[in-house]
């Protein structure tokens, strides 16, 4: 069956779905999915110049894998198959299956694979990107993220994942948070594993089933998690979890383990030392960090919020991690055989420029442009000289685009928010006199063309 | 049949796939995908940042809208519908068809339509995003690109049509290129319909067939676009393409429409006045410029390079158009009945990228960093201390993050581009000098840690 290939969506449901709709398509978005305003995205544009910013002075490379990937190569390392709709979305080509990239890790080892020989070892790379997951669409849970990545492969060297802390550290300051509103959370895979092995548990099921339910802690709260290393939990949307059936006494020996955290973690011990080098002391051993992706194989980190953020209702709500990652010693051996130990870290830019967005004292400008207003059309050629001096100084600045009459043109020039209109009718033309209008404070003053510049830059 | 959607690849499918590639995943990218260097997207960032400075001097503001639509939203105006696998890539969510967009004014028109009543009327928006066309892959045929789009919505006034055509030649030319590099061609679907009156076809197959040939004739010459007009053209590939089936006394008509053209286009006409009053001339009336959308109503634009583009062999291609754009006052009404007359222009940022790789005189800096080199991990502390300084200067920097010796260190130094190695042992630790090496010239110099910054500064 070739339902939803190469979008030839059979004229039949076409057809369906506009006669239930009264033939009119929907003027709405699938769920999951957002438009994006002005204000969000020069936010986000301004994370993302600080991101280049600190990646060139960290001597990153900057790389850009596409979108889809062969299914195959990017396997499915996603931390919650909870669901049968979840994963990625799956494409079938003419003769393969295409998948849009869920993370940017997973297509960084294919690209190694293909590359292995001509790449410098260690290999620094950062990338930004949209990833795309395939959830239960429901409010606040997008299906479409925008990410940071920034990983060294080829290398054991733990000043890398160090560093990767160091980094982001730096990234977050640059964007306006100071040390006291995040924390760098690290730990390690190799705590779990040893756990994995005084629980005996060896079914991959039963085992990445654990993992994602103590991802969930701070979440959901020990007593929550713990019903999903038992039996199950039925969510608040009635949803039913499996759990990973582990017996009593194994669910008591993890949370022995989260009480008194194991303080043999040689890898973690050197990166703290390595912190204490860069004078970085912003982060916290956390035994309770899992990073649900099974791809992990080591030291592992989270970055945290520590202030409040709230919702589209205005209440406060546990905003969770803006990031993290660690180090995944085999993903790309999954290609052949290839040394590459590597390690990584990622930011939820999305979710960064959300946080950002509630932060008190932080702003961000935005421009809107002067409008001159049009008398008549004879004049066109008067409007567009002082529109030309006007961008030539740099100002943002239009002739009023519509075709209403100056109450309109009012109206339009407040609803956009403009900071002034230029009156240049008949009579002002032949004094060769403007009238510049303030819109803010409604005061108008009438000046020759030549001081226009100057009277406009007092007011923007 | 629910193959395909919600990325439930049947384990039969990823098992098979497995077995035939000996179990190894594939390292290669599906057709019409790419991976993207830094200077490649360098280029796109130098690019995208002279169109964010145009568009807030313009008083455009900035929106996004996501990467999916419902498939009935966005509809399906897309220039090339000859083959069968064409079109979008579309997608079965638990109850609708989804699509990721294949351009960025299908979207638009849907956002407008969505929050109407919200809008300032016109309304100006510029946006910047991938769209994905689900196309026959081969070489240099992409099936993923970046496109900037800018449109006035809300408006007949053809001072916006004019405005279009500036601003992106103030684009181009912020980009680097000269009034020689470039032009904008004009001309108007009026033509066009015009001339299907006198043709006198009315099926909207025939129609649209008879659109897409004409787009053609810069690409194959009029000799092939007269066997697409009439029964059929079959292409180097072997590949068939039916024709639009008009009788030769028609196709005659048509080739002497192209070869007399109109002078009495009013809406061109009044365009071609505003130009002069911005004093811009780089446009030529064009009357065989078609822009295949379907959804064009009037005046149409393209804009075209004229310096020479070679493809990857080195072979100078026909490059096409880089851009173009248009009025369509009837998009927004297909969600109701709402007076939206509009208009816009994109640019194709990859093409653009590509381009400018090849001119002449354009360059884009990149930087690679200074590279400290590791005698001993026991002086890591003091390693960091010069690269705290060095990036607190700004300078690119690293220390060497893998694990080899010194030679190894000097041929990744090397291969990553490096301008300089850093040599701090422990005899250099001892005296209070490092030793800097200029990996252009060789040269090696000797001296104090405080006077590193300085020494560094002249070699990057």
């Amino acid at each position: 069956m070739e339902l939803g290939v190469g979008g030839s969506i059979p004229p039949c449901c076409t057809k369906k779905m506009n006669k239930e709709k009264k033939l009119k398509p929907s003027k709405e978005l699938p769920l999951g999915f957002v438009d994006r305003q002005e204000k969000e995205l020069l936010i986000r544009d301004f994370i993302i110049s600080n991101i280049k910013e600190v990646m060139t002075k960290y001597g990153f490379q900057y790389l850009e894998t596409p979108s889809f990937e062969y299914t195959d190569s990017i396997g499915k390392f996603l931390p919650d198959k909870d669901r049968p709709d979840q994963g990625v979305f799956s494409f079938k080509d003419e003769k393969n299956w295409l998948s849009l990239r869920y993370d940017l890790t997973a297509p960084l080892a294919r690209y190694v694979a293909k590359n292995y020989l001509e790449l410098p070892k260690p290999f620094k790379r950062y990338q930004l990107g949209t990833v795309w997951r395939n959830e239960k669409p429901g409010p606040g849970r997008y299906r479409e993220f925008l990410q940071f990545d920034a990983d060294y492969i080829g290398t054991k060297n733990l000043q890398a994942d160090a560093e990767l802390c160091v980094l982001i550290s730096e990234i977050l300051e640059k964007c306006g948070l100071d040390k006291r509103d995040y924390t760098v959370r690290i730990s390690s895979r190799e705590l779990i594993n040893k756990l994995l092995e005084q629980l005996k548990i060896k079914s991959k099921d039963q085992i990445s089933t654990t993992l994602r339910a103590l991802d969930k802690i701070d979440r959901l709260g020990w007593n929550e998690v713990k019903k999903l290393l038992g039996e199950g939990r039925k969510d608040k949307s009635g949803d039913y979890t499996k759990g990973a059936n582990l017996k009593s006494d194994q669910i008591k020996i993890i949370e022995n383990a989260l009480n008194t955290p194991n303080p043999d973690l040689k890898d973690v011990l050197k990166i703290v030392k390595i912190f204490q080098d860069y004078n970085f002391n912003n982060y916290t051993f956390a035994p309770y960090v899992i990073r649900g992706l099974e791809y992990y194989t080591g030291p592992i980190f989270e970055v945290n919020l520590n202030f409040e953020v709230k919702n589209s209702k205005g209440q406060a709500i546990q905003f969770g991690s803006i990031g993290g990652g660690g180090r995944y010693d085999n993903l790309v051996n999954r290609f052949g055989n290839f040394d590459c130990p590597a390690t990584g870290i990622s930011i939820g830019i999305d979710r960064l420029v959300f946080a950002l967005m509630q932060k008190k004292d932080f702003k961000i400008k935005t421009t809107r442009p002067v409008v001159i207003c049009v008398f008549d059309n004879k004049n066109t050629k008067e409007y567009i000289d002082i529109l030309k001096k006007l961008r030539a100084s740099n100002i943002s600045s239009e002739i009023y685009p519509g075709e209403g009459k100056l109450k309109k043109q009012m109206e339009y020039a407040n609803k956009i928010g403009s900071p002034a209109v230029i009156l240049y009718g008949d009579n002002e033309i032949k004094t060769g006199k403007a009238t510049l209008k303030n819109l803010k404070s409604g005061q108008e003053i009438s000046m020759e063309i030549e001081s226009l510049i100057d009277e406009v830059k007092k007011i923007i």
